[in-house]
């Protein structure tokens, strides 16, 4: 047995260091968070992070790890479908999985100082703020740290190091530089903008609150997330260049212009538009993959320092929270044998993240663009048809992603590649609902989904 | 016109930042460069860098372009061919071009030296040795170098920074973090070690002088270049891990009995074998590609910095010296408007880059396993009869890559794909040479010709 508690030093306060200094103290560690950034629960600090977040079953399943998913609940707004606007204002919708699922809309900040609060109160754990990582060296495992209001550099020595510092992680750019270290950092050509629909009378909401609002328009997109104070936080995904692009709006009535033709229904509900675009940054959209994620036993990378996806599926703070879920079990299956938890940790993560990584970008295709098309709408019907017939042999991917606590994404990605495979064959005979009842279409189903499960 | 002589730091005396500084001071411009080693012609730094190199046609026409072609040719040696070795010791060879077609086997040590000289002689260049990079400010275009041997450091305000600095470059690592930058490194599951074959008596060669010597064993190989001296450098390329890998030979017995078994003609060859295996370091074989390569008109990656690729087409320095071509053409035509020929300079050499860095990872299946089916022999010779037939149209893609000095590596690639489709179909006809006079045959070959320059 050992003979004092083990300690872990956790570089980010971000969502997944804080969950991950919950799980960390209740399996005895000692731990130490220094955050890069001033506490956000005393400066509103912005930062340029999206303001709402999807929250969905890998997540909540973290959140219920440590006791706390009744609490968040209560502060996030359940989203049962997605409402498509069309240039013309007109609506239509596709419910996110069967009745009663729905993804929740957080608040980012609130649920990160929620998290925080949390830690504080745990006399296990240890908050620094406006700490930035200067350097970590691997030999010793020594953190040094800057602290730009006072001044003052820290050093400290670390029994075990998480880099929960996010998609630009400087625990990671050190590791960048150990041998054979596998790095991508990729951009799609698309920024996003922060943009908000007013509260209408009252606190109440202009859209339908509990659904998640699309835009679709082809080449981009615009979609809202309902806050809590009867707004909306709006993000428009938008191409850096081109004829209708952020370099080509460059005047306000460039601004009012485009909105007043792509999004008339959503123009008249945001007053702050022209200050909101001109005002927020633009938002860069970057995937990172990366391997190994830890160092012997000393170092590991966790959440999007390990693997930052693109917001499309919705799943980013979901996967960084299941990062935890997976340490956990990790953690109770090999006590404080930290190389062997490190190891699994890796393997078993890092195909889920490549999945998750690979899903959002091709999600962000469907959400700007299938999405308004009738036959896509048609053949999600169709796939809920089919799911409905066999409920465990075929889940529709959205639903294994989304609404499954613990189908690995690899799995889900696997599994969706050949429904969609068969869907295509299907569709081919299908030009209403109704056709799918045709002997022919069913005699295919058959025949494929026994395949599907001889292989 | 401008008042002062335009000033150009080089971080990095390579091989391409001392010709650099050769093609950049013709240009009129004032050059200081700063090197983090010490200088290699005062003391032996050996650094694991492979002892030599092939130079070909782009690499020449690059060392030709400041007269100095002839003075290394005279020290190279041609190497007109192929030679394999059978685990029996059998050879068979396979020419690299047409007659009097060759690569050069030069030294890296004596290449770059020369340089240097040539670098040191010209009033407007200045060299620094032992100055390791710590930062570059993007800013103010400042530079902060430390040289760990007298502890000083320098700044130095630039008004044009050049990193030359290699795979690993620090110059690169300040553009990472700049917005939307693209950037991965990748590697191969195999290593790399450093061998020797002896001299002969009287500085003879114990094996075929003008060849490059290749023992291809499938999942992995040895190859061997000449030396002045008589000896040879080999070098094996070895998976990390498997049933045949550097983790698998331990001790001194595992390597003498290994060698002895699958390169049993070399082993007698070999007498340092031993101490050469144990006590050189295990070299890794990386791929980084970014973009941008340039930033404003104040910093440019060239060379290995802005795109490391690994050795198997033997172009890696020939396409560092093609850089240094292409931005001496870009500066006779832009004369000093630098944001232009950065911009012109990464936009036509980047797709170029990318394409060898493919090329030269799949000719490492062709070096370590076709090379040794008589099949891929076969194939190599009906080559050679097409080329001869249409010596325009249809150049094996190793000759556009090697012995063209400018078709780009994009398009040599591109062409050797329609050329491979064509192969494929015909050698479905073809089992011997004479096939090829088959009437079947040159009908599909004249229908795909055709075909192939209509597209």
């Amino acid at each position: 047995m050992r003979e004092s508690q083990p300690n872990a030093t956790i570089v980010g306060a971000g969502l997944v260091g804080s969950l991950l200094a919950l799980y960390l103290a209740k399996k005895g560690n000692k731990v130490t968070i220094f955050e890069r950034r001033p506490d956000m629960r005393k400066a509103d600090i912005g930062g340029g992070r999206s303001i709402n977040l999807a929250l969905s079953d890998r997540g909540w399943r973290a959140l219920e790890g440590i006791g706390i998913g009744d609490d968040i609940r209560k502060v996030g707004i359940p989203m049962y479908k997605r409402v498509m606007h069309d240039v013309k204002g007109n609506l239509t919708s596709q419910p996110y999985g069967k009745e009663g699922q729905g993804i929740y809309s957080v608040s980012r900040g609130g649920l990160n100082m929620k998290l925080m609060d949390l830690a504080e109160e745990n006399p296990n754990i240890n908050l620094h703020f406006n700490q930035q990582l200067t350097n970590l060296d691997l030999k010793t495992n020594t953190l040094e740290f800057h602290n730009p209001q006072t001044n003052e550099d820290t050093k400290v020595q670390a029994e075990r190091v998480f880099g929960a510092d996010g998609a630009f992680s400087a625990v990671r750019s050190v590791l960048q530089k150990t041998e054979r270290f596998e790095y991508s950092q990729s951009y799609l050509e698309y920024g996003y903008k922060e943009l908000t629909i007013a509260p209408g009378e009252n606190g109440t909401w202009q859209l339908e609150k509990n659904a998640l609002h699309i835009w679709p328009r082809g080449q981009y997109m615009m979609i809202a997330l309902p806050n809590l104070d009867g707004s909306f936080t709006c993000t428009m995904f938008f191409p850096y260049e081109g004829e209708h692009s952020f370099s080509a709006l460059k005047t306000e009535a460039d601004v009012t212009k485009f909105f007043s033709e792509v999004f008339p229904d959503a123009l008249p509900l945001m007053p702050t538009l022209l200050e909101d675009y001109f005002g927020n940054p633009t938002g860069t959209l970057v995937t990172v993959k990366c391997f190994p994620w830890t160092y012997q036993d000393k170092v590991a990378l966790i959440g999007d320092a390990a693997h930052a996806v693109v917001p499309f599926y919705g799943q980013g703070m979901n996967a960084g929270f299941e990062d935890c879920t997976v340490l956990n079990q990790l953690m109770e299956a090999h006590d404080n044998d930290w190389e062997t938890i490190f190891k699994a940790f890796e393997t078993s993560r890092k195909p889920n993240a490549d999945a998750i990584a690979d899903l959002a970008v091709l999600n962000f295709v469907e959400m700007r663009d299938k999405v308004a098309d009738p036959q896509f709408l048609l053949q999600k019907k169709i796939e809920g048809k089919i799911n409905a017939m066999y409920p465990e042999q075929w889940i529709p991917l959205y639903t294994m992603v989304t609404f499954s606590p613990d189908i690995p994404y690899a799995k889900a990605m696997k599994n969706g590649q050949k429904q969609e495979k068969i869907m295509k064959k299907l569709m081919k005979y299908i030009k209403t609902e109704a056709d799918f009842e045709k002997p022919e279409v069913q005699e295919i189903l058959q025949q494929k989904m026994a395949e599907k499960f001889s292989v």
